[in-house]
């Protein structure tokens, strides 16, 4: 088991740990969110046939050249119609947005240029079309077979639009993880109970089910558990039985009740690593119990949620087969010190400026229980170990709570 | 009716004229991801009690200050338990992090400088304790009744968890709005079927109910309309009889069977605008049945995709209750050129370089029915109109598809 690891070498090995887990097809309208897992091609050419981009009339562009302004008109041409043909090459054809172009055509007039003319049509006399135009031309988005969408993106209204467009009624998808939350601590009290002076009401399990639902994670099972051995091994044990990945919050630091290590062991998860050199989160605890990770998170709700999502979010993102996030990095727009020798996971607020560049407000919290601090945030920036001073200007890397 | 807008006119429009809807009490847990429409005040003092951040011992700092290193056990402080009362002074309580501080005591010694010595412990002789040190004191995060989250944020963890320990069993949120789609276009074809060579396969219905998920609208219902104004005009009185918001793609621009506008005036749907000075989506229509939106998205895979982030979603925040988004610029990292007099809504990737500025990589489409460019793009860019060249390192606004 490796302890005291640095943040960059935590999460190499979390994510290197981690197994990526099974994929299934499902029902194209039930994929949405999900992550694909299988690369998408091109059913046929894009467009699959040569389609008017403008209402208008659909003519062969030398008839124009050669001086007619009058055209016959043949019919008109609709989406959803086979595409007619162009009898008389000095005719023309009503055409629609959308509709296929009629054989023989290689133009289109729009609509604000032509008037009615007896039982044909008269083109403007100063207008000038262009061979081929308000022609979005078969092929020529995409030939068929193009790779279209890689495994690894998550299915969002641009992908649910490809493959839709591509007949894929049952994509390969990744398998939605059963999760489990243990929350760990005598001193929690659910919303039901009004509590003593001495107790705390229990948040951490809703609101790490709050925020994996915006990563796309629903469906998580949460239990609480007392500082007791015993329960909390049967607690973990069931747990462990019914679910793919496992977080549990509370009794990994140093205390006497601090039970979690020391029950995961007996329950035959295998550790990895414990304790990390960051502010908040510290105690971090990581451990495999054959493909199922656990994450033995502290229990200070601010060191639950930044641990959630700095590593336990993009290990279910690996797991599920999807590509890694993009880094993103912010410009302190204030002065912090901070004083230990670890890393600083330091809330902030977001605002982009003018320039497109991304300001950090650095809100930093009383302690890791003093999550009120954490309402007006969008993430947290991560401030390298080993320095105390980080002047107005500086640039970190940036986290956001739903990004 | 208003006509030809210009992007900031026609947003302003829509977000004037949409209505707030209600809000309802839900239980706490079906919360996530919901607009919250009440202020939250704190329940109690957070921390509610004099809370330790460390294990190790409470002791009273004087008695260490007059020279005392070895102090007896007057027991153990867990969290979860009523807090004891030191009644030595020259004693100490062994202590858990998150438990309360025995009355009498003032400060934590961390359990690192602390060896057990016979029926008591002994501090490090080089270790100097400061008073107060390792007590997350009550009512130093908040006092009771402080404003902790405000009416409009979206509950993600951060709100969850305050949420949850506070108490706050059923907050108000709004109402999950009752969504229809309805997709026109004679030329579209489901999933089932194998599209004849003129015939496209409709693909806007779900991708629109997919970006409609990322942003928090679940369960809508998507319906198709052939181009035919009875059947338009049932399927569309159908949806408004059961649905807050419609959003219809398709048949709004001027062709021949473009007959949205005049079965939605026919229905009694008031007219607000018509065409916005974009492209893509210039035949954009808006109106209002009651206190039901109705939007008219051009049918155009990218116009509508665009269209909905654009406007749609934000008109939906707006009657939800949600606070505005802030705005989001990045910086053109190729020089583009545009031609119409119209404002270009150009898809992007993008990407933060180490300077916390947020660049956009232009990823312009062939027609606005080339979605296939869109497959790895983050959203669009926001290109003023009347203006031709826009340089390479020049500013704009972005609007992220999932953001």
């Amino acid at each position: 088991m490796q302890t005291e690891l640095t943040v960059t070498q935590a999460e190499r090995l979390i994510l290197r740990t981690v197994p990526v887990w099974g994929g299934e097809r499902a029902p194209l309208p039930s994929a949405a969110g999900r992550v694909l897992r299988e690369n998408i091609r091109a059913e046929r050419d894009l467009p699959p046939y040569n389609r008017a981009t403008m209402d208008g009339i659909a003519l062969r562009w030398k008839s124009w050249q050669s001086g007619r302004r009058a055209f016959r008109l043949e019919g008109a041409q609709s989406a959803g119609q086979a595409a007619a043909t162009l009898l008389d090459s000095h005719a023309a054809w009503r055409i629609a947005t959308g509709a296929p172009i009629p054989n023989g055509a290689d133009a289109v007039v729009p609509v604000e240029h032509v008037r009615d003319a007896g039982a044909g049509v008269q083109i403007d006399s100063g207008y000038r079309p262009k061979r081929g135009q308000f022609i979005h031309k078969k092929g020529s988005d995409r030939r068929a077979g193009a790779l279209l969408l890689k495994a690894g993106q998550r299915i969002g209204g641009v992908e649910m639009a490809l493959l839709s467009a591509n007949g894929v009624a049952n994509p390969l998808v990744a398998r939605t993880p059963r999760i489990a939350l243990v929350s760990t601590g005598d001193e929690l009290v659910g919303l039901g109970a009004l509590p003593r002076p001495w107790q705390i009401r229990s948040s951490n399990g809703p609101a790490m089910a709050a925020l994996l639902s915006r990563h796309g994670y629903a469906g998580i099972r949460a239990l609480h558990a007392p500082d007791d051995p015993g329960v909390l091994a049967d607690r973990i044990d069931y747990a462990l039985s019914q679910s793919d990945a496992l977080i549990l919050s509370g009794g990994v630091s140093k205390g006497a009740k601090d039970y979690v290590p020391g029950v995961l062991a007996e329950l035959g998860v295998a550790p990895v690593l414990h304790r990390v050199r960051q502010r908040p989160g510290f105690p971090l605890w990581f451990g495999m119990h054959g493909e199922i990770p656990v994450f033995g998170l502290p229990g200070n709700p601010v060191s639950s949620l930044v641990c959630l999502r700095r590593y336990v979010i993009p290990a279910l993102d690996k797991a599920q087969g999807a590509g890694q996030a993009r880094p993103e990095t912010a410009v302190l727009d204030e002065t912090v010190m901070f004083k230990p020798k670890l890393a600083w996971l330091l809330p902030v607020r977001l605002s982009a400026d003018k320039t497109g560049r991304l300001t950090a407000q650095p809100r930093p919290t009383n302690t890791s229980g003093d999550f009120a601090s954490l309402a007006q945030t969008d993430g947290f920036a991560q401030l390298p170990a080993n320095r105390s001073r980080f002047p107005a200007g500086c640039t970190a890397r940036v986290f956001r709570w739903n990004g």
